[in-house]
């Protein structure tokens, strides 16, 4: 199992999901955070507005999923988030040990 | 060690915080997350109401634990967290390479 | 590639973030969390005021770097985050397996 970790513009968590729904995963967290990217110092636009500061607001993605599903879900991220412009983000891959689903005490594959 | 990442209900913070207690585990970071599962489109119970969206406020934990407390970290968040009711959360463990205490410059299990 | 996650005291942000800068460091992810320490009940100093509660607000910093950065990054993180009072945080490196640029499909270390 992987751990997907993307970092993407907040207006396109809609389409994300949508697109991630489509080939099966609905399984995530959000979080809201801010990020600090390349264009440090430079502007870049958020809700039609130019920011001035060097921080940026975005949103994370987590996903846990299976190793079969990583390429579809980094092939679909990237499309989903990507507007071609500055800022689209960042996808992080790492290694996952063991998943548990509370519930149902289910693990790993089943429990993702 | 391992770093021991749980998405709960944020109701059962405390209770998940004293029983890790218990067991000897005092350092944790909680981040407040949106959490979209499988009862996507369903309702699920939050403060009593029903929530229609399809995302839930949640908490997640981040826990970092040395090699011999894995499972029975797992256990007792299983346990605390547990309603038998559909949303109680998934927990996540990966492998963690390194850790510093910044105030003291202690590393590894002697940081935790 | 690693990812060094960093807990550390909020008003240290800009100091880290700069230091960072100076060694080439200029994307990071920043999410606003709450921590619970050793000092559980104890009070620690925040904005001047003592907590009496036990969480202090944090903020955790999330980074994607190379492997020839990893002990520059944290020997800055280090000195930068660093008062020598008690609550200063903790540094967290695990493996990163892949990493996307989405706006350029770059790859890991092209894509950092
Ligand atoms: N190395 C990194 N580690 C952690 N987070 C990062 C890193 N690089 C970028 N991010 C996060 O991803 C967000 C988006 O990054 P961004 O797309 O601006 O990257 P970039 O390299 O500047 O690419 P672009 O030139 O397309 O803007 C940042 O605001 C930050 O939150
Ligand atoms: N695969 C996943 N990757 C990342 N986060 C997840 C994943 N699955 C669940 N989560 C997080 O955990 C929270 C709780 O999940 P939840 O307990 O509803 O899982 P579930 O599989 O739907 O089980 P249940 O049927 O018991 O509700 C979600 O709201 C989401 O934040
Ligand atoms: N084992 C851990 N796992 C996850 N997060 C931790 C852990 N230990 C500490 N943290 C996070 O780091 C923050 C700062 O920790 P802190 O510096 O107080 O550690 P400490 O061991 O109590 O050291 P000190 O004695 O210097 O205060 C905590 O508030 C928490 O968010
Ligand atoms: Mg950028
Ligand atoms: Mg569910
Ligand atoms: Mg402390």
């Amino acid at each position: 199992m992987k751990m997907i970790s993307a970092v993407i513009k907040p207006f396109k968590l809609d389409d994300v999901r949508e697109a991630l729904s489509g080939i099966g995963i609905t399984g995530l967290t959000v979080t809201e955070v801010k990020g600090f990217g390349r264009q440090k110092g430079h502007t870049e636009l958020y809700r039609g507005a130019e920011y001035v500061v060097d921080f940026v607001p975005k949103v994370r993605l987590d996903l846990a999923v299976s190793d079969e599903q990583v390429d579809s879900v980094i092939e679909v991220i990237t499309q989903a988030a990507g507007t071609g412009k500055i800022g689209d983000g960042k996808i992080f891959v790492s290694n996952l040990e063991h998943v548990v689903r509370i519930r149902t005490g289910e693990t790993n594959d089943d429990a993702i």
